[in-house]
C-alpha cells in the first residue's frame, strides 16, 4: 500500500505529487489520517525560499489535525503512546501534535537556560524535515508521528477546523501575548491583522484588556478584526506612522498602549511600535520571522527615557500548543475561528491554496486531503 | 442646608439617622450626590464589632458611585481636583473613588517596600473614618471627598448599578486573581461564592482559564456562579474536604487545580485549598478577612513537596479599583453584573439592608439614598 | 575485573560491602572513578527508613565527584559524551553530575507545567536506584553514569573537596534562595544551620543581602555561619519563638525579615518563620523534607492580612547544579567551603560515617573511596 | 546670616558665588550642612545644556550628604520630620536624600502604572529647582530639605566619602542590574566604565554572578573595573564591535552574556550589546540618557530570532537610593568605594571640578564645602 503526498521539490518549483511507502511504525510512534493541514505564512516563504536550512524536497503543512489511524505495537500498557496529559491514545482519536519535534532536554539552553525554543536540536515537522525521511508533513494523507512527538487530543467541543483555523498563529500569538504581561483593562495595541495578529487580538481580551486596537490592512482582515472583537481598528493605508501614534495616544488619556504586540514581519514596525506604547509599558516583537532587513531608531527617546520592556519572541513549545488548545475549546462559542476559514483545498490543489495565500486572496486556506 | 445620614453609632446598636451640615468645600475637594452604596459583609463585620480600631459612630458604606454636586474653588485651572488620568472633573459626572485614603507615599511600606496597601496611615471612607470627621461613608445623600481622594469616573457604557453589583469585591477579587498569575488554559478552582468569589471566576474567564470550579454554597450563589460561566459548581453541603478535593482532581487529569483562589473566610478551607492546588501550583488567600480562629496543616505534604506558592492577599489600591471600572465596562455585556443585585433599600431602610445581608437573604444589596 | 561497593541492604541494617561487576558502557555512558562522595541528611533519611519507595538494597551516595574513567565507544563524535555546555567529555576531567536522571520532557510536568522537579520519571542516584541496577550510588569506588546523566567539570579553581563541603545543600539553598526573589539590601533570615541553611546565609549575601541573621543550633554549626558571613546568629536553645520574632523585628526597625528561608525540618518552625517576615515579604519553605507531622497557623493573621508569599521548595534539577558549581568556583576565596568538613572516611568506615552524622557529631562528612 | 552657593547661571557661562539668606524652615523641613556633593557627568550635561527644561540659574549637586543642622519646629512629636524607616530624625545625624522630590502619589503613573520614576510631577534638586527657589543643591554649605524630601541616614559603618564616591551611580546601576534579573552564575557582561558601569560591576557581583565582564575604557577606568572584581575587560581602543562580540562569545562557551548592561551613552553601544547578549538573554539600556542620535538594528536577527528581552531603564526612586546605601554600608570592606575618588575641591574651586570631570581627568570629583 502506498501514500500520495504533495511535495515541495525546491524554491520555486511547482509542487508535486509523489508516492511513500506506507510507514513501518517504530515503538512508540503514531499514525495519523490526515484531516486538515494549514496552509500559513511559512508555507509561502519555504516556498519562495526565504528559510535557510530547508532539507527540500520536503512535505509542507506543519500544523495539522489528524485521526489516529494506527498506534505502533508495544510490549506492555506502560509503554502505550500517550497525550500529554499520559492518557494512552487510541486509535479513532482526533489530535493535533506539536510541529517541534526533538527538543533535547540536554543542551545548555534546554536545562540551564529554560528556553527550550533556542535548543538547537529542534526539528520542524513540513519545515525542516526532508520527505526522504517520510511522512513527515501534513500535506499528506498520513502524517507518520515520530516516537517522543507530542500529541495533544482535541477536546470534543472543539472543531478540527476551528482548531486549524487558528492554526499556528494561536501558539505564535499565546507565547506573545503571554509575554505581554497584559494587566486587567490595559489598552493593547496589536500591530498586524494577519492570522498571528487576529489571535493576538482575541486572546488579549481573554486576558481582560480593557481596549484592543488592531492597527493592519487590508479591510478585509480589519473587519475581521472588528468581528472577533477589536475595540478599533487602524488602516496602514492611507495613514503615516506619525498619525497612528497620534491616534492611539487619543485613545489612551495621551499615554500610549500599555502593551503592543508586533506581528507585521516589517522592521520599520518595531520604532513605530515603541514610539505607541507608553512609558514603562512592554512591547513584543513576534513578527519579525525572516531577515528583510535593518531599521532605525533613538536609544535615549524610544528605549531608555521610556523605560520601555521589549521582548523577541521565538518560537512555541508544547505548553503554548496545549494551552492553545484548551482556550480555543473553552472560548469557542465567544470567537468563532471557523468563520476566518476563506477556502479548503483538496490536496491536488495545494498549488492553488499556496498561491492564493502568497497572494492574500484568501485569510486563512486549509489542505483537506 | 442640612444633610441625613444613617449612622451606626456602636457595635450592635440600631442605625440610626442624624443630621450634618452640608459640608465647606476644602481646596481640591468634591462633594458627590450618593447614587448608591454598597452594603457588603464588611458592614456586617462593622455591625458585629469584629474589626479593630473603628471609631464608632461611623457613616457605613465603603464603595459608592455618585454624581460631582460640587468642586472646591481654585485659584487656576492647575489646581482643580482631577482624575486618575489626570483630567480636570466637572459638575455632573458620574464616578467612583477609592475607598482607602492617605496612603502616605513616605513610610518604608509606600516608598520602598512598594506595599501600599500594608501603609500603616491608610484610612478608610465607610469603616475607619469616625462620623464626627464630616461624610466620610456612602450610606449618606452626599459624600465628601477630602483633599486627594482618588476619583475615577464611570464609563458612559457602565451603568452605576452594574458597577456597585460588583462593589469592593471586584478590586478585591482582582488583586487576588492577578496574584494568583494565571495561565492560559489553566484550571482555576474558586473557593467561595459570595461576591468576592463570583467576581473571581468572572476574572479567571477573562485571564483564559482553560476550566473554572467554584465551591461552595448555597445553591443560589452556586447558580448565580453557573450564570456567569463556571464551568462547574461544587456544593459544600453534603461534600467533604477530600470528596471535593477528589472531584477537583477528577475535572484536572488527577493533577488538582493549576490556580486556586480562596475567597471564604473559614480557617480550614486553607489546608482544603492547598491540597485540591497540583503541585508547583499557586494559592491565593484573599477572604480571610477577620480572625476567626486557627487551622491545622501538614508542612512537608501540604507545603514543600507539593512545591506550592502560597500567596496571601491583602486589600486593594488605585490600581485595582481602576482596572476593576475598565474591565466592567469592557466586559459588561458578557457579564451581567446587574443581575446579582438582590434588592435596593432607600436610606432609612439600611438596617433592613444590613439584617438581609448578615442572614444572606440576598446576593446583593444597595443602599440607593 | 570487580568493584567492591558499600550496600545499604535495608532499613536499620549495617552498611555492607558487596562486590559488582565493572559496568559495560552502554552507548553515551561514562565511568567515574569516584574522588569523593557526600554522606548528608538523606542518608540518614534512608538508613532510619524515613523516605518511602526506596529500593533496598542501594549504593547509597547521591551527590559525587570524580574523574572521568572510561567514555563509551561512539561512532562519530557527534556521539560522544558531552557536559551540559555541549562539550564532548574527556578521560581524566574531574566532574560532578546531577544525581536526578531521567527527567522525562513528555509528561505534563515537564512541558506544560514547566516544573521539572514535579516529573514522576524522576529517578535519584543513591537513593531510588537499586544496587541490583548496577554502580549507581556514590559509596563506591567507581560510578557509572547512564546515558542522559547530566554531567558537568568542576572548573579548575574550585577544588573537588569544596565543592563537596557544599554538596547537595548548595543546589537545594541555590533553588530556594532563587525562589526568595532578594532584593539588594534585604534583611534575610535563615531558619536552620546545617547544610542548607549555611549555603543560604551564604547565597543570600551573594545577594546583596543587607543583613543576614541565622536562626538555629548547636553553637558549632552557629559560630559557622558567622565565619561565613552571617551578622547575627540567635540560637534556639534558651529562646522562646516570640522571642526570636522580637529579636528580629528588633533588628528590622520593628518590620520583620525581607526573606525568610526555612531550613529545619521541624514542622513548628513554619508558623513561627510567617511570624518574623514582614508583611508583604517572601517565605520559603525547602526544609521540610519529610512527613514528621502538622502545625497549627492564624491563616487571619499569619497569612491573609500580612499579604505573605509561601513558597515551597522541592528538589532541583539541572540548572541548580549548573549554576551552583560556578558561583562555587567564583566565590571560593570569599566563602572558605572546605572548611566545612569536619571528617573523611574511607569506603568501610562509611557506617562509622553515617553515625556521626546522624548524631550531629560533624558538619559535613565525606566518604573518600 | 547668609550662605554663599555655587550658582550655574546659564550653559557655558562661569560658575558664580552667590549669597543666599538662611532659610526659614517650612513645618516638616530640614536644614543639612553640607559635607560633601558629587560632581558628576549630569553636571557636566547641564553645563553644556544638554538637558532641556533646567530653569537657570540652578544650585547643582544633586546627590550630595550633609549633617542635620536644624529641624522645623513642630507641634507634636508625631509630626517631627522622619526618616524612611519612620524614625524621627535628630540634629547631627549624617544623612543623605533623594534627589527626586515631589513624586506626587496622585497620577496615573504614580497609582495605577507603579512606574513611579515616570511621575511627571518629580522635580530633582540640582538639577531642576532654579536657585531662585532656595538652597536646592549641593554645590552649598547648607541645603535646605523641603517638607517630604526622602531622607536617609547613613549607617556609621559607611562612610560618607564612600557613599559620595558611589554617588548617583549607584542608585542608577542598581535599578538597572535589578532589572537584568540576574540569575546565580550568571556571565553578566557591562559595557561602560565609568561610574555606572563600574558601580554595575559590583552589583553584578552581589547578585552572585559567575562571571562579569566590563567593556570600556580609557586604561584607568579598565583597572578600577578589575580592582573592583571584574573578571575581564575589554578595552575599545583598538577593538572592533565584532571583535568584542567575538571575545564574550570565546569566554561564554559561544553563547554570549546571560545578561549585558549598557552604561555608555553612545548609540551604537544597543545593536553591539543586543549581538553579544546569548539567546533569550536580557539586555537593559541605562545610559542612554541624553538624545545623542539614531543608530540601527536587524529586528530579526537581533531581537525576534533572538528571543531577546531589552528593557529601558529610567531614573531611581527611594526604594533604589535606600538600597544602595544599605549596601554599600554591608559590602563596604569587600569593595573599597573610596578609592574611586580621584579629587575633592573646596566649592570655591567647583568650576575646575566640573572642567576635571567633563575632561574625564578624574574618575570621581567631590565638592567639599
Amino acid at each position: 500500500m502506498t501514500v500520495t503526498a504533495m511535495v515541495m521539490p525546491a524554491p520555486g518549483a511547482p509542487l508535486e505529487a509523489r508516492e511513500f511507502a506506507r510507514p513501518v511504525l517504530a515503538p512508540g510512534s503514531v499514525l495519523l489520517r490526515t484531516l486538515g493541514s494549514e496552509v500559513c505564512g511559512t508555507d509561502v516563504h519555504l516556498w519562495k525560499g526565504q528559510l535557510a536550512g530547508v532539507p527540500y524536497p520536503i512535505i509542507p503543512g506543519h500544523v495539522s489535525v489528524g485521526e489516529i489511524s494506527a498506534l505502533s505495537d508495544t510490549l506492555t500498557d506502560a509503554d502505550r503512546p500517550r497525550d500529554v496529559n499520559g492518557s494512552p491514545l487510541s486509535v479513532g482519536q482526533i489530535v493535533t501534535f506539536l510541529d517541534v519535534h526533538g527538543t533535547c532536554g540536554r543542551c545548555w539552553y534546554c536545562t540551564v537556560g529554560h528556553a527550550t525554543t533556542r535548543c538547537p536540536s529542534r526539528k520542524v515537522y513540513g519545515v525542516t524535515f526532508s520527505s526522504d525521511e517520510g511522512l513527515l508533513g501534513g500535506w499528506s494523507p498520513y502524517i507518520y508521528l515520530k516516537p517522543g512527538v507530542h500529541i495533544i487530543p482535541l477536546p470534543p467541543e472543539l472543531d478540527w477546523r476551528a482548531f486549524l483555523a487558528g492554526g499556528c498563529g494561536m501558539p505564535t500569538a499565546l507565547h506573545a501575548v503571554s509575554l505581554g504581561d497584559i494587566a486587567f483593562g490595559d489598552t493593547v495595541v496589536v500591530q498586524g491583522a494577519g492570522p498571528v495578529g487576529l489571535c493576538a487580538a482575541v486572546l488579549a481580551q481573554l486576558r481582560g484588556a480593557g481596549q484592543v486596537i488592531v492597527i493592519g490592512g487590508p479591510d478585509v482582515r480589519l473587519r475581521a478584526a472588528s468581528r472577533f472583537g477589536a475595540d478599533a481598528v487602524i488602516d496602514i493605508a492611507g495613514t503615516t506612522p506619525e498619525e497612528r501614534e497620534k491616534m492611539v495616544r487619543g485613545m489612551t488619556a495621551g499615554r500610549g498602549a500599555d502593551v503592543t504586540i508586533e506581528a507585521t514581519g516589517v522592521p520599520s514596525a518595531v520604532p513605530e511600535g515603541m514610539r505607541m506604547t507608553r512609558e514603562a509599558g512592554r512591547y513584543v516583537v513576534v513578527g519579525q520571522y525572516t531577515n528583510v532587513g535593518d531599521t532605525t531608531f533613538n536609544p535615549h527617546l524610544d528605549l531608555n527615557q521610556r523605560h520601555l520592556d521589549v521582548r523577541g519572541c521565538w518560537g512555541s513549545d508544547v505548553g503554548h500548543m496545549y494551552r492553545a488548545v484548551q482556550v480555543m475549546a473553552r472560548y469557542g462559542r465567544q470567537f468563532p475561528w471557523a468563520d476566518l476559514i476563506s477556502a479548503e483545498y483538496p490536496l491536488d490543489a495545494a498549488q492553488t491554496a499556496l498561491e492564493d495565500v502568497a497572494a492574500q486572496r484568501v485569510v486563512k486556506a486549509l489542505i483537506v486531503p
